[in-house]
C-alpha cells in the first residue's frame, strides 16, 4: 500500500521486478524497519523469477546485483540488510527453478516469522503497561510497519485487547507525519482511543496529564541496547527521563546488529530538507531556506527502561542481556507455535 | 502585515474600527505577545476616531466596551491586558477631543517603549552569549511579534550585529510553523545564518553538535519567574536541562504578571484542533481524528537559567530577582535615553 497517499488515499502498487520494489523503499511508498526487511525479501524472490536464466549461474549472478540495488535504498534500518543476508543464504541450488522456490519461501518465512515475532512481543510488552494506561508513541509501527499487528503499535495493540489501555497519545512526527497519516490511520480502523498531537506537545502532557509509559519501535540497536529509531525518539526518551516515565522499544532480534557495539556509530540518514521546508508539496519557509534532516537518531541505553523482543525483554539493556536473547530460541518457538 | 500568508505573501491588512483589529488578534493575522498588546492600544485609539461621539461619557462607554471586546480574543499573553489596562487610565477628559488625542498619543507611547525595550534587551541579552554562538530559538519572537526588532528575535539580531553568532537553529514550532514561516523569513532579510529543523530534531541537535544556548520570547511571566510561551518551549528547556545548555527568556516588564504568582495558574488556550489535524487546509490525519492544541506551555523557574528584560536581567528567575526589576527605573530610561 502507498504510505505516502494515507490517509487520504488506499492505493496499492503493484511491483513486477526488484527495481520497483527498490524504488518504493527508497522513496518511502513503504517504510518501517521490520517491513523494509520483508519487502526487501519478496523483491530478492521476484528479481529469481521476473526473467528467464540460461544457468543457475546467471540467475546468481543477477541476484547478487539486485540484493546491491535494494541494498542501496536506505542506510539506517539494519532488518534490511539482515533479510537479504538471510536471503543470500539460498542463492545456491541445482537447478534455475529449485533456487526460485527456495527464495520465494524463504522470503514466506521471513514474513511469517516476523508476523509470530510482533505477536510474541505483543504479549511480553503489554506486561509491562499498568492498568487504564496513557500510552505515548512515535512514529508508526504498526501493521504498515511490519509484516502485520506492529512491534510498539503491536504492543499497544495486545495491551488493548487486554483491557489495559485507556488512551494512545500519537506524535504526528514531523517531518514525515507518520504518526498523523499512519499511525492515526490504524488506530481509527482498530477503534483504539487516541489523540493526536504535535511532537512539541509531549512535554506538556507529560507534565500536566497522567502518560504512563512511551513505547517506540527502532530501526537498529546496537550489542548493547542503543536505540536507533525516527527523528525525534531521543528527545521523547529524554522527556520521560525528566517526568520518571518509562521508556521501552519495541523491536524483532532482526532489528538487533550485533556487529555494532555503540550506537553512535549506527549510520543516520539524512533526507532531502525539502521534505522539511514543504508539506504535501507546499512550501512552508521562505525560498531558499537552509534546513536539516537527520531521519534517525540514536537514544542511548540509559534512557532505555527495556526492549522488547520476540525473544525476551532485555532490562535494563546492556550487552548482557542483550547477549542473552540470543542465547536460547524457547520465547521464539514458543510464539511460533502459538500461531 | 498579515502574519498567516508569510511567507508566501507580503500583505498588510488595513483596519478601519477596533473590532477589524480585535479579529486579527483573534485569528493570529497578528500574533507575539508584545506584538498583540501594542496593535491592541492602536485598536482602543482607533474605537475613539471610529464615529462621533455627543458627549465624552458616550465616549467612554464605548471605549469600555471596545475594551471588552479586545481583551476577548486570547487569554494567555499578558501583554494583551497591560496595555488595555494602560490605555484605560486615560479613559477621561475635558473632550471628545481631548480623549482621542491623549489615546493615540498613549497608543505611540507604548509602541516607541515596546521598541526601546527590545533595543536593551538585545544589549543585555548579548552580553549572555559567547563568541561564534550556536544559538536554538522557538517561535517566532522577532520584529513581527514586537514593535520591531524583537525579544528572544532581537537578542540574537544584537548578538549578530556584535559578531557573536555563528547560525540560529529555528524549530519550526508547529501547528502554526511561526518558526519555518515568520523567523527563516526575518533571519533571511537580515541575511543572518540559519538552520531550519522540525522541533523533534532539537534533542538530536544539542547531543550531536554544538549549541551555546537556546532563547525563547514569552507570552507571561508570573511574579515568581514561570514562564508561559509557545507549546514546545518547555520540552526545549528539560532538553536544555539534560544536555547541559543554558535556557534564556527574554521578555519586557510587560509581560510579567506580578498578580500571578505561580506559572501553573497561567492559563493555557486551547485552540481549534482543526489547526493540528489539517496544514494550510489540507488534512493531514483521517476524517475524525481526535486532536489537541493547546497553544502554549509553562516553563517552571528551575529550568530558566535567566529572565532578559529591558530593566534587567533575572538570573535566576525567582521572586526576589522579579521584584527587584521593578524597584529600580533606571536601567529603563537609560534605554530610552539610547533611542
Amino acid at each position: 500500500m502507498d504510505q505516502l497517499l494515507l490517509p487520504g488515499k488506499e492505493t496499492w502498487i503493484p511491483c513486477a521486478n526488484h527495481k520497483q520494489v527498490a524504488a518504493c523503499i527508497k522513496h518511502m511508498n513503504v517504510r518501517g524497519a521490520p517491513a523494509i526487511g520483508c519487502v526487501a525479501a519478496y523483491g530478492l524472490a521476484l528479481a529469481a523469477q521476473e526473467k528467464k536464466f540460461s544457468s543457475t549461474q546467471a540467475l546468481i549472478t543477477y541476484l547478487n546485483s539486485a540484493k546491491a540495488t535494494l541494498a542501496a535504498t536506505r542506510p539506517t534500518a539494519v532488518n534490511l540488510f539482515w533479510a537479504l543476508e538471510r536471503m543470500k543464504g539460498f542463492f545456491s541450488g541445482d537447478s534455475v527453478k529449485e533456487i526460485q522456490e527456495t527464495l520465494e519461501r524463504e522470503a514466506i518465512n521471513i514474513f511469517e516469522e516476523d508476523l509470530a515475532a510482533n505477536r510474541r512481543m505483543g504479549e511480553l510488552g503489554a506486561e509491562l503497561f499498568p492498568q487504564n494506561a496513557v500510552i505515548l508513541t512515535h512514529c508508526n509501527t504498526g501493521s504498515l510497519a511490519t509484516s502485520g499487528w506492529g512491534t510498539a503499535l503491536g504492543v499497544i495493540r495486545t495491551a488493548y485487547e487486554q483491557g489495559k489501555v485507556k488512551k494512545v497519545l500519537v506524535d504526528e512526527t514531523r517531518p514525515y507525519l507518520q504518526g498523523a497519516r499512519l499511525t492515526a490511520w490504524e488506530l481509527k480502523k482498530d477503534g483504539i482511543p487516541y489523540e493526536l498531537i504535535t511532537d512539541n506537545m509531549a512535554a506538556h502532557m507529560m507534565k500536566t496529564e497522567k502518560v504512563d509509559a512511551a513505547i517506540v519501535g527502532s530501526d537498529r540497536i546496537s550489542a548493547q541496547g542503543d536505540v536507533a529509531n525516527k527523528i525525534g525518539t531521543y528527545g521523547v526518551a529524554v522527556l520521560c527521563k525528566y517526568h520518571n516515565i518509562p521508556f521501552y522499544a519495541a523491536a524483532p532480534t532482526s532489528t538487533i546488529d550485533l556487529k555494532m557495539s555503540e550506537g553512535r556509530n549506527i549510520p543516520i540518514e539524512e533526507r532531502s530538507v525539502k521534505e522539511v521546508t514543504h508539506i504535501r508539496g507546499s512550501a512552508i519557509a521562505p525560498a531558499g531556506t537552509v534546513a536539516r534532516h537527520p531521519a534517525f537518531d540514536v537514544t542511548p541505553r540509559e534512557l532505555v527502561t527495556a526492549i522488547i523482543t520476540e525473544k525476551g525483554v532485555a532490562r535494563p539493556p546492556s550487552a548482557a542481556s542483550i547477549a542473552a536473547l540470543f542465547q536460547t530460541h524457547a520465547p521464539k518457538q514458543a510464539a511460533l507455535a502459538a500461531i
